[in-house]
């Protein structure tokens, strides 16, 4: 019998279909308290959940379903370093690179202090402009060259905490396998004063090391000889042989572990270009936010663990009230890669078919995550949020304050947090066809009021929730990121499955070479026969390709 | 009756039954004509849909369904200018706008061409430097101050097809009423050589109206006097007192119709920035292709029409598999706003739950819209995609050449195309657990093969559609946007809702402005009383940003 068939999941049906039919803007009015009684602090950041459709004997029963996971025997096991990553006989550590002490992990911990030290040089080295490149002139430009989790994550929280206008090394990000991501990234730089680094933990990541070959040959092109690379060139990478062959001596090369998967690795030397943007005081404070994170969720009891009880809300909603998305609004331009970040973390960990014993859950897993930075997307998917069919949990997050104290003297951050409890408060009441029939009269419109009405009619009753914190800082930012990390890991233990592999992403790859084998053969004879053991229609867009390229 | 419980829908809940067992892969392999037979070409953009879960069977339903729908009178009465638009007593003829000639459109296509010129003017008078700011020298840079179909639009068309590093004037966008937008934008700039366009159809978009006046501060606190913003602000708006009032003369003021929702508005005086950005060639070429589109859509019987199948196979996922999303992912990093600009485009058209009589519909509307661009989003949330439990229909959208003939010397297109062509055969064949279990011990892993193997198997039979065109140019991009404009049309009108209405935004803007009033008002005397109207978890945040303020 799985978890969510125990008496305890049972127990949640049953409270589903008892509220189905209540009301959040009832349950709010008939007690004052709520807003109180379902809210959650933790290292600074204020979750109220008090608009989601439950009430106290729901989150009991959320609570005694974590129970019934053995919740709190998993967290010890993920921070004592079990084998939590089971089919890759790993655990999984993320928490030892953002810790001050070692707890059970000193060996493991001398090498991330040893590599933090490496990194702070580099970051030091590089903001005080004493690295040149082969003319002699200082380093102005970094450029991170990763995909996935050795981009995400950096780019996120560079974006999130550099200054607008910084000073050099300003940092720049290449992904992308399409030439067009780099190019536009190189074009408005100069060879001569800009440095790359390379973050792929195999040194052979597709998309990484074309881009880093074209990295290369642009600054051959301009002039730098073999023995200039190593000034032009810095690798965050396992394998130090394959980044020499390069022409990257191991010196220039930083170490990842195989205890840290790639959407976790932004605490990790994969971090450096964030580093180098936002100074390193400041990324030690990125550390120390999810650090502080890390210890409430290792030693905070249920009822009061913030990324426990954010994961029985996602249960909650997507497994017990059928939702099959989630929606992360950031009410934060700086915060508009977050949902990016997000959609690796959630649905690369927790887009899984079978628990852990191989078996198939019976279950829907991690939902489709996705969102926007508000208050643009109210001009945009907030329509189908108010009106649509589906149903579509939300997280607000809102940096209370402008980062910067100064910077809100003509009230602009002021309407954008307005703007956000608006729409918060919009979800939760909605507009019944007589409020907005009585609204078009008061326009003067009698005449279409009576049809019109169901038009502007929105049922509210939305559930969601509201992430807030006094304002964006490096500390508020890694409390952040571990907070939705560690809800992505109680997630999987309630769904039973291992958030910390990704085997399903194996077999593109493997069709990948082999359909760019077949791309770079020869044609077939006839257009129309499939090449080689493709399908039809693989077979037939390859003959596109070629044609379009002829 | 509704059209989706007609006999038409009930032929296809029974075809949907019939085909939930089969194979899309035994499909393609039993058939070699399928990818030809399942395929449609339209103004150079090619569908190839066979590998969607359906039969030639289901097809015909699909067209039957349309029929029932009377899609072909419905598609003339777009063109034609009728109220389309019923709750707004409006016709949508975006159409209109890349159209060369009338048509019965004379009064209208007289303005129009009329604007065009207007825009030619200024985008040829910045664009050859010949514009100069208040220090005489000329406009280097041009800032878009919109949101929604004012930002999405222009930014998505001209990062797409501007050049990557691009002479002056260049063209940044800011949308956000967060400050932080804005203050991104214009630091690197010099106000005396900046020219912003404020696209507010009103004037009074909050975001829009607020942006323009810190953008007005910002140019007088550099010394611009009053006189001087005329040279310094371009307007397009409907409301010429209101940009005069702020300081843009009516010769300085673009024009909007109320015939043009917002998110069909890039054609418009709205695309100016793009213009300026590609140069106005570029922009007609734009224009041009939306056009090619247009005819094909309304001269093209139903079988053949590009716009029409597309949303056959929307609702065909949405309506009868029980998909509740829809990912769009561009191989192609210059359109990796694509999402974006559809997001909008879909969920505020098709994101309602009553239809064109004000009825409650029974049944889901639009999907959520998601996607990024690939490759990137394999190292995310393609894991999901192949081993989650969620059905996540995929247009997959492939431009087959490099914009520039010249730009993939080291073949790394030609892996982005491999890569695309990888995914959709992945998503089709998957992978069983015995040829994982073989693949683990060809690999010499003989002791772990078979309890692994379930973890490695893919299932396979995922939907999609391969979207794919010669190359990436104002043409084929026009042709693309217009593509999806009219398919979430035709899926409207087999919602039987209206595409051209946004009523649900409407309540959020006004708690808005309740909201702000209670922020800026006096502090309730006891921090739990709930502020003026608004409810408890509304009042006590409202005191939370207090706190964070004081």
């Amino acid at each position: 019998m799985t978890l969510l068939d125990s008496q305890e999941g049972r127990d949640l049906t049953v409270q589903a279909s008892r509220l189905q039919g209540q009301s959040i803007a009832a349950l709010l009015s008939a007690d004052a308290t709520r807003p109180q009684a379902f809210s959650c602090e933790a290292a600074g950041l204020h979750l109220d959940f008090s608009r989601h459709l439950l009430d106290t004997f729901t989150l009991e029963n959320l609570l005694s379903l974590a129970r019934r996971a053995d919740m709190q025997a998993r967290i010890a096991a993920l921070f004592a370093g079990r084998e939590v990553n089971h089919t890759e006989k790993r655990p999984a550590l993320h928490m030892l690179l953002r810790a001050s002490a070692a707890d059970n992990h000193a060996a493991r911990f001398a090498e991330v202090v040893a590599t933090r030290e490496r990194m702070r040089e580099h970051v030091e080295t590089l903001r005080s402009q004493r690295q040149t490149g082969f003319t002699g002139e200082p380093i102005s430009d970094v450029v991170n060259l990763g995909i996935g989790g050795s981009d995400l994550g950096p780019r996120l929280t560079s974006e999130a905490l550099a200054p607008a206008c910084p000073a050099p090394p300003r940092v720049h990000y290449a992904a992308n396998i399409d030439p067009e991501d780099l190019r536009s990234v190189i074009a408005p730089l100069n060879p001569a004063t800009t440095l790359f680094i390379v973050c792929s933990k195999s040194f052979s990541t597709e998309e990484t090391l074309h881009n880093a070959l074209a990295a290369r040959r642009w600054l051959q092109d301009a002039g730098a000889s073999e023995k200039d690379l190593a000034r032009h060139f810095l690798a965050v990478t396992s394998h130090l042989q394959a980044a020499e062959e390069f022409g990257i001596p191991p010196d220039n090369c930083l170490p990842l572990w195989d205890w840290v998967g790639g959407r976790y690795s932004l605490w990790s030397a994969i971090g450096l270009s964030t580093a180098i943007a936002i100074g390193w005081e400041a990324f030690c404070e990125l550390l120390r936010g999810a650090e502080t994170m890390d210890r409430h969720f290792r030693d905070t009891s249920p009822e009061s663990n913030l990324p426990l009880l954010m994961s029985l809300l996602e249960i909650w909603c997507c497994h017990f009230l059928g939702a099959t998305n989630h929606a992360v609004l950031p009410y934060a331009y700086r915060l508009r890669r977050l949902p990016d970040f997000l959609q690796q973390l959630t649905m690369e960990s927790n887009g899984k078919r079978v628990n852990r014993s191989g078996d198939t859950v019976g279950y829907h897993t991690a939902p489709v995550l996705w969102g926007a930075a508000g208050t643009t997307g109210q001009h945009s998917f907030h329509q189908l949020l108010h009106q649509g069919t589906h149903l579509c949990p939300v997280d607000f997050i809102l940096p209370l304050a402008p980062a910067d104290a100064d910077e809100d003297e003509d009230g602009r951050h002021g309407r954008l947090v307005a703007n956000c409890l608006a729409q918060s408060r919009a979800l939760t009441v909605g507009r019944s066809a007589a409020a907005a029939e009585d609204s078009l009269r008061q326009r003067g419109r009698d005449d279409d009021a009576e049809w019109l009405a169901p038009h502007l009619a929105i049922p509210g009753n939305r559930p969601h929730s509201v992430l807030s914190f006094e304002r964006l800082t490096p500390h508020s930012l890694g409390a952040l990121l571990a907070l939705y990390e560690h809800r992505t890991f109680c997630s999987s233990v309630i769904w039973d499955i291992n958030a910390f592999d990704q085997w399903g992403v194996e077999l593109g790859k493997n069709i990948g070479r082999q359909v760019h084998e077949v791309m770079l053969g020869p044609a077939a004879e006839d257009a129309n026969e499939p090449a080689s053991t493709l399908d039809a229609a693989t077979a037939a867009l390859i003959q596109r390709w070629r044609d379009a390229n002829a």
